[in-house]
């Protein structure tokens, strides 16, 4: 993937499993990891989204493992969002280690919802930080 | 799904995180759970292949979450075998609530590999339990 | 332990590492499935306090390991609250494998708090509830 | 603790529970990656001695919690050999946020044993690496 945010650290022990590498749901711990900061970097923080009452779950994962990885290497996560409709929006990943191997890749759905657990639209519930999702996915687009 | 087996557990606490659910990326484990006590109550048990020298690491997963569960309830997972090719599986699953509401569908796929990681076939490496398999979805097959 | 409550599971594949046993973090979730229980059975259920506006978080935890355990074993968890101040309690742990072999033991101390996570007397914020455990407590002592 | 090795992380999402904060095992697991940091930086990477047929599993540990930590928050782990006798060692912890708030502290124990769970002398087993964990004791007492 071109124009990506990466993520990199290392692996943790308590990652790994009996198999000597690290276990399959960690991976998608890492995809979190990854979005959190690439959404605190582009100034759409959780934790402000959070604050205005709108959470943003996990609808669907898709998850291919080409590789393992285990304690005493790194990886990095390159993500990139794919699509934003302003009810819901997908993330792509890529995650290698240290000699660029592809070890997943993964795909993400997510929607926003109110504390009644139904759907939100973000231009009726915040219309500024939809704003603001649009021009981080123009920019995105540009840079392409 | 009929014909399949059932693995029914409550949610742990440990298991929720600040949206006051069950994080995504405990499913993938429930998954895994259900599996461990599929293949056990088949004659399968994982121990055994493992004692051969093959693992069967998850190769890919696919799971879409439809209604989120807390600390407090139950899930059921409700799982089966569709796919057998002598170096790899496939394992479909639903998971309920119980009230029967769907948390959850999911798909995963798994190879046999050895201990260098390359793709072992189960019928030259482990010709009896390459039969025990067989045997074990020609039953399913029929049941249905 | 004498007069204490069980609470028997097998062990998950994703509760192992590298070193082909289980993590150590994760016998501290397990003292946890094990509370969990124990308080429901004892009708004094989390969720009910948590309703109440009262939680009780962890305040202290010592734990010994005495020895490993893996997939493909059972483990079961002898716990009994020691001790209920009315702001407080404390629960003693032995957690031993399908021989009777000790794994670990533990004690962990818990707090009860409001939502400003402040202390909370049972006794003036719950006042059935603390009858409930003082209750609770007399049993389980004359049963010694 | 004055001349302490610092590792400092953001709180991920995943390591909260219903209550709101980080859940009280996830602590466990940062003790965890601080001493892996810690080590590496001294040239005592745990990936050396487990090549080494070597294992250093936690023996024991003590932990006191003090304030609650969620995600949007930072923590610094303070750590520091505090013991090392040959075939055991100790090391204690100080978890701030960052206000340098005490969220924590802890002690925890570490035993060396080979692949059949025995105890194991550095001296005799890994000299080299004994003298290399004497020396940096001895660095690290001369700081104080």
């Amino acid at each position: 993937m071109a124009n990506t945010y990466q993520y990199t650290r290392p692996v943790h022990y308590y990652e790994t499993d009996k198999m000597g590498m690290v276990h399959h749901s960690n991976y998608i711990r890492w995809l979190e990891e990854a979005r959190s900061f690439y959404f605190n970097d582009a100034g759409l923080a959780y934790t402000v989204t959070e604050k205005l009452g709108i959470m943003s779950p996990v609808t669907d994962i898709s998850i291919t493992y080409k590789h393992p990885v285990s304690y005493g290497e790194s990886f990095t996560v390159r993500l990139k969002i794919t699509k934003y409709t302003g009810t819901r929006f997908r993330v792509a990943y890529t995650v290698e280690n240290e000699n660029g191997v592809v070890l997943c890749e993964a795909e993400t759905g997510h929607a926003f919802i109110g504390k009644d657990l139904r759907p939100v639209s973000m231009k009726r519930a915040a219309p500024e930080r939809h704003e603001l999702i649009l021009r981080f996915m123009e920019k995105e687009t540009q840079a392409d």
